[in-house]
C-alpha cells in the first residue's frame, strides 16, 4: 500500500502537513529492545526545520509521543505508534496556492488522482510526511544496536549544485557530518556550499544536489534474489523521498563506461574472510550484501518553491501566474541527510529480520562451504 | 516476497537457469482480456539469446506454454501460469565455477545468504530469470490494449560504453528501435556501437551502457503518494534487473545541477488539458503521473563474465584464479531493452488497476476542480 | 502482519488497553467520501463499556479524533488516522495479575511469544483493541453508503448461554436490535437473557453465547476463488475477535447432517435476476457472493475473568491461586455485536474495491452470459 | 491475493481442473531442507481420487514434478515450483453443465464475478485446485521435520452425516487414521460410515460430515495478537477449502453454553513447564499457542453434485432442469483429511518462521519471566 514500507519490520505512516499530526505505526518490531522517547527525538531533531540559518526558519518542536508498543523502556513486540502533533499552522499563507497549481509540485497530480486534495501545505507531498519515516528509523537504529551492533548507517551531502565535496567514505564519521550545517564531511567545501545556498536564497531561487549513503559493517547475506534485491529496495526507498531524481549504487552510471576487466571486483581471503580488493559492486552482488561497505548516491532536484513569478494554471483550468510564498528551504540537502539515513536503516533492519526468519541468522548458520563469520 | 512483484496485477516468478524450467504466475489479471500464446512468444523472442551476431549464441527456443487462467483465447480472471522449459543444459561448462566464486557474480553472496546454491548456471541470478517477467509483461501489454489503449511503452539503448545515441524521445517508434540489433533508434551510432561490442568481445572483455525508457500516453493520476510513488516503483523495478547500477527519472542527476528557476515545469492549458511546457519532471510529480511522457534511464554495468584470468577464492576459502568460460553476452544492453519494457509495463498495469480500485477510474472520475479527460 | 487487515481497504491498528491510546490507520480509502467525526463516534459509542446495567461499568468516553486523511468533511484518499486516548487508567487494580497468569487469558502466551508483556490490562489482548476496528468500520460504512448503498450489515445476539432467540433474519432491522440492551431482536427472550446475565454476574461467574451476522443487498461477484473466499475472509475476521471459538456460514455444522438433495439451493429466475429458492449456501457459493443474504454465526466463550479463586502459576513458575478482580463484563455478547458488524463491514468494503480494481465493477460489467443487475 | 497464502512461508497456487495442469510456487522456504519428489508424491497420493471404493473412480496419477528451487536433494531457499499435469480430461461429460448453472456450485458466481468462466470442470472451484496446497504442505512437513521435529499434524473424520466417531485425540496415530478408507480412527464406526456412503451413493445422493484436526507438540508462542491469531489463521485456512461450512477451535460452539467457571483452563507447573489441566482453549490463548494440543473441527457440506434432477437456470437466464453427471464423490470427507492436514501444516510453518524472524526463536529466547523450554 501507498503508506506502508517493509515486510518484516513494517511501517505505516500517516498525516498531512496541516491537520492533527503526522506519525507512524511500526509493526513487527522485535520485543525487548530498549527504547526511550529521547532515542526518537534525537533523530527527529536532525530532520526538523529551523536548525541553522541555511534551512527554513519554520518553528516546529516536532515532539514525538510514543502511544503504544513500549512499556518500562522496552519494546513489547506489538505495534509501536508514534505521533507528532502539528503546531505551526498558518493555512492563510497558502491561500493563493489553493487555487493555482504550483509548478513542479504535486497539486495538479493529486487533483488528477483523487479529485480532491488538502488545500494547504501540500498534503502527503510535504516534506513533513518524512517525520514518520525518521521516527520509525530511530526504532530501527535501536533494533540494530541489539541485533547487529556492527552495522553503522551514515549519509552526507556529496554535492550542492555544482560544488562537489571530497570525501573518503571509508573514513567518514557521524561527527564529521554534523560538524557543519550543510552536513558534508569536507569542511572547506562546506563553506562554499553554505555561501552558495545563501546566495541562491537571497535571489529567491533554489538549488539541488546529491546525498551519499553508506552502510558499514553489514553482514554478508542480506537482501534477496530477484525483486527484493538490496539495491532495488534501497532505490525504491530513496526514490520515495520527496524531490529525488536519481539513484546509483557502487560504480553507478560511471560504471556503465568501464569494461568488465576494469569493473569486476576480485575476491581475496583476508583474515579468514572472503573480501573484495575493490568495491565497484558497492557492497551488493546479485542483490545480496557481500560484507563490504554498501555505497549509494541519491540526486535531489532544486526545491520547487521559488520566489519568482511563474506561469501556471488554476484548478478551474485558466492560465495564470503564481509567485511563490511561504517558508521553504532554498536547498533541501542538509535536511535530506537524516531522511536518507532513515530509509537505509529501515531497509537494513527489515532484511535482517527477513534473513533471520528464512535462514536462521545473518549470514546463514552452518554454511556448507565457506564458513563466514559475521563481519 | 523475493519473487513477487506488484499489488493488484501481481506476478510470482520461479526457476533457475538450469532445472525444469522458468516461469511465472500472474494473479489479479482482469478477466476477458484476449490472450494468445503468440502474444507471449513475441515478447519472449525479443529477449531470447541468439537473435543476432552481437549477443550470446546460446540456442534456446524459449517456448512459452500457458498452463492455466486462459480459455477460448481470453483470460478467466484466475491465476495465469506460464512455463518455459529449460533446454540447452550443459552443466559441464560450469564445472570450475562451481567451486570458484566468479568475481562480481552472485556465487559468494548466495552461499553467504543460503549456505547452499545451484552449482551451475547462476541460479536465480541468471538473466534467464527474466523470462518470467517478460512473459508476464506480455499479458500486461494485452491488458493495457483493452483498458488504456493510448499507453505505449518503449525503451531503447541510449549508450554503449562511451558511445551515446542521439534520440528524440518524442518521435521514437518501436520500428526505429527494432531496426538494428543493438536496439538504438539512431542508425549511425548503432553501427559504431555494434563495432565496439564486436571489438570488446574479440578481446574477451565486456561493456555496459544505458537504456532509456518511455511511457507515452499515460493518463494523469497513476502512482501513489509516499512509498509507492511511480518513480519509486520504476526505480525498484529497474534496479531489480540483473547488472543495473543506476536509475534516473526526468532531469535525473543532471537536474541536481540546475536551479529551481531553470528546473520547474510551467503549466499551461492546451486543448483544454493541463500540460507542462517543459518536462524536467519526467512525467511524474509528487509520485503521480501528470499526463506528460514518463522518461527514465537505467545504467547497466559491463557483463561480469569475461575471458580473462581473474583473482578469486574457492568456496573452501583458498585464494585462486578463474578464467571465464561459457556462453555469455559481451554486452547485455540489446537484450536488456525488452527487460526494461517488461518492468515498465508491469508497473503501469499494476497502478492502473490500483487506481481503478481506489478511485474508480484513471484519472479520478468527476473531478471536483479541473475536469481532465484521459490523455 | 499481525495488526493489518484487508488488501484494498487496508487497516492497521495499534494500542494497548493502558498507554497513550488506541487507534487505526486506514489506507486505500476512496477519496471524496463524506466523513464527519460523528460518523465514527456513533459506532464507537455502541462498543463502549458503561452503556447499560448488564455491561462493565467502566467509564470511558472513547472520543475519536481524526488526525489525518480528511479535510472539509471529505476523505482525501490518503491515510486516515484515528486516535482514541486512554482515560480510565487504574493499573493498580491489576497488580496481582501482573505476576500471576490469569487462566484462559493471554498473559502466559504473550510471555512465551515475546518474553515480555504489558503488565497491566491485557495489552493487545484487551477488548479495547477493537476500538480501532470499529472506528475503521465506521469509515467503511460511509464508503458503502456512496458506492453500494443497497448493502446493509446487521448483527445481533442469537443466544446467551442456553437461551436461544427466535429471529427471522429476513425481517430484522437495526432498530429491533438496538431496542434492548442485550441486542437481540426478540424482546421476550431478551428479558430472559438479561435476567440470566444479572444472575451469573451476581454469582461472580460469566457466560458466552452466539452472535448472528447478516449482509443484505450484497451484489453478486464479491469474494475470490481459493484462499480469499468470502467465507474464509469472514471466518478469519470473526475468529480474530477476542473470545471467539467458532464460525459458521449458511447451514453451518447443521448442514453437515443433511444430504445433498436436502442441502442444494435450486436456482430460479425472479424479476430477471438469478436467485436461489432456499439459502443454505448463506449467500456465498465457491467463495463468491451470489446476491442472496449472507448469513453467518460466531460463537463467543464465557468471559475468562471471573470472581472465583482459580488455580494458576506465577510468571516465576510457582503454583498459586488467583481471584479475579477488575471491571469486566459477565457476558461480552451485547458489546460483541458492534465488533461483528465492524469486521463484516471491513471485509465487504475491501472486496468491493478489489472487485472494482480487477473486474471494473460489481458485478463484472458487460457479462458475457446472464446480465445481472446490481441487486 | 486470491491465490496466495502465508507471509513468511508463502505459497501461490494455479491451475484449473481442465487445462495444462495445477501446481504451486513456494516462496520463502528455508534453504538446505532435504526434499525429494517422493516426499511430495506421498501426500499427493493420499489426496488423489480412486484410492478406494468409496471415493470417485476418476483415474489421475497426479505425478508431481519439482521445476525449481531444489538441487542435489536440498532446498535452495529460492522459489520451489511444483507442477502436476492434468491427464484425464473429458470435457464432453460436462457439456450440459456449461450452459446450466449447477445448484450450489460456483458456476453462477464465477460468471457474476468475472463475466466468463472455464466452461468445464469447475475451474478454480474444483477440488483439484487443492493439489497445489497439498504439494506445498509436503514441503512444509519437511521444514518442520528439521526445525521443529516435535510438531505432529494429524486430522481425521469425526463424523459422516449423523454417524459420529469416538476418538481420543491424545492417543490417535497416523496409522490409526490410515487403517480404513474413511480415515476415522474408530474402526467400528468406520464400517458404519462406509456402509452409509455406499448407500447414499447408490441413491445418487451425497452426504457431508466433520473433520477433526490436531497439532501436537507445538511450542508455545506461535501465532500473533489481533488479526493473525492462530485460530483466525486456521479458520481462514480451513474455510478456504471447498465445501466447508463451519470451523470450531477447542470447546467450540459447545463452549458458548458453559460458564466461565466451567470453561477456564487452570494453569499448573508440570515438569518445570507451564501447563493447563484442561484444554477447552484448544491449545491457543489470545491467538498464540500455549504448548497444549491444538484442536479444531471443520464442517463439510454434502457434495453439491447429485444424480437427481434439480431446478436451475441457464446462463442465458431461462428456468430449466439439470440432472447431475460426471464422476464425483458422494462424500468428500475421506479425501478432505489430507487437505485439512495440508492447511494446518502451512499455517504452523508460516508462523514458525515469522516467530523466528521477529522474536529470534520459538518460544522467545531468554524469557524474562518463566523460562519455557521448547515442548
Amino acid at each position: 500500500m501507498s503508506s506502508s514500507f517493509g515486510q518484516a519490520f513494517r511501517i505505516h505512516t500517516f498525516g498531512e502537513s496541516h491537520g492533527g499530526g503526522v506519525g507512524v505505526i511500526i509493526d513487527g518490531c522485535p520485543p525487548r529492545i530498549p527504547l526511550e522517547p529521547a532515542d526518537i527525538q534525537r533523530d527527529l531533531d536532525r530532520r526538523r526545520p529551523g536548525q541553522s540559518d541555511i534551512v527554513t526558519p519554520r518553528k516546529e518542536s516536532d515532539t514525538a509521543r510514543i502511544l503504544s508498543g513500549v512499556a518500562d523502556g522496552v519494546t513489547l513486540g506489538t505495534p509501536i505508534a508514534i505521533l507528532v502533533r502539528n503546531e505551526d499552522q498558518r493555512p492563510g499563507s497558502y491561500d493563493e496556492m489553493a487555487t493555482k497549481y504550483r509548478p513542479s509540485h504535486a497539486d495538479f497530480t493529486y487533483d488528477a488522482k483523487f479529485g480532491v486534495r488538502a488545500l494547504s501545505g501540500g498534503g502527503r507531498a510535504s516534506a513533513r510526511e518524512t517525520i514518520g519515516r525518521v521516527a520509525a528509523s530511530a526504532v530501527a537504529r535501536r533494533v540494530l544496536a541489539v541485533l547487529a551492533p556492527d552495522i553503522e548507517v551514515l549519509s552526507w551531502v556529496g554535492a550542492i549544485h555544482d560544488i562537489v565535496a571530497d570525501v573518503d567514505p571509508s573514513r567518514v564519521t557521524a561527527d564529521d557530518i554534523e560538524a557543519n550545517p550543510v552536513r558534508t564531511p569536507d569542511p572547506e567545501t562546506a563553506e562554499r556550499m553554505i555561501a552558495r545556498i545563501k546566495e541562491v536564497r537571497a535571489d529567491g531561487n533554489s538549488i539541488g544536489g546529491t546525498v551519499e549513503g553508506l552502510i558499514r559493517g553489514c553482514p554478508p547475506g542480506l537482501g534477496e534474489p530477484v525483486f527484493d534485491k538490496l539495491e532495488a529496495e534501497l532505490a525504491r526507498a530513496m526514490m520515495s523521498l520527496p524531490a529525488t531524481k536519481g539513484f546509483e549504487v557502487g560504480s553507478g552510471f560511471a560504471g556503465t563506461r568501464m569494461t568488465g576487466r576494469e569493473h569486476n571486483d576480485p575476491f581475496r581471503m583476508v583474515d579468514g574472510k572472503v573480501r573484495t580488493t575493490s568495491n565497484r559492486s558497492g557492497g551488493i552482488q546479485g542483490g545480496i550484501s557481500n560484507g563490504e561497505d554498501i555505497l549509494f548516491r541519491v540526486g535531489f532536484k532544486p526545491t520547487a518553491t521559488i520566489m519568482s513569478s511563474q506561469e501556471t494554471v488554476t484548478s478551474a483550468g485558466e492560465d495564470t501566474e503564481l509567485k511563490g510564498k511561504g517558508r521553504h528551504d532554498a536547498c533541501v540537502l542538509p535536511r535530506a541527510v537524516p531522511m536518507v539515513d532513515a530509509m537505509a536503516l529501515l531497509v537494513v533492519t527489515d532484511h535482517l529480520l527477513r534473513q533471520r526468519g528464512q535462514c536462521g541468522g545473518f549470514p546463514a548458520p552452518e554454511l556448507g562451504s565457506v564458513r563466514q563469520e559475521t563481519v
